[in-house]
């Protein structure tokens, strides 16, 4: 899989929210939870969708804000993976979002 | 809790192995696993702990290696409790090691 034109990659982020292109090869996000085990619980569905799809984002955990870092080694770049991806981590959070409300 | 003279955090990390200190109110170390799950693994157990114990480290996971980082905030340095914390992790990560054999 092919790194993707930084343009293109732009343009796909300016549609969603919070997401950032770091050195042109990092998608970077911080997703805020009410509660630290809300974090962890975020963690432990990035960590199981991360071994269903072989490919791991860096994950900092800074007490009620997780970071997530993506980007594509072999490639040297962000790839449409990984913008697939970036889909289903807001996805899941949004779900823990409104499981929370 | 005030925080310890920065010699006295250095003594006694250096009875330890592979912490550091990091702008004299940080205890670092990285905690290296043989698989990403096993990652996992130990954040959820640091995450209990930090739970029961009501301190929370930084936690930085780059697949097969977790960064934990440790202060003690209201102090604005590091606390006996931070010390204490940091044997806890060891001897976490101690049986983690012991039962992957």
């Amino acid at each position: 899989m092919d790194k993707l034109p930084i343009s293109d990659v732009i343009t796909k982020i300016q549609s969603m929210s919070g997401w950032t292109v770091e050195e042109e090869r990092w998608l970077v996000k911080k997703f805020r939870f009410r509660a630290f085990l809300q974090s962890i619980d975020f963690v432990n569905q990035i960590a199981t969708l991360s071994e269903e799809e072989n490919h791991h984002p860096f994950i900092n955990i800074e007490y009620k804000v997780v970071t997530l870092r993506l980007t594509s080694w072999r490639a040297g770049g962000i790839t449409s993976l990984d913008l697939q991806l970036i889909e289903k981590y807001d996805a899941l959070y949004e779900q823990m979002s409104e499981s929370a409300q």
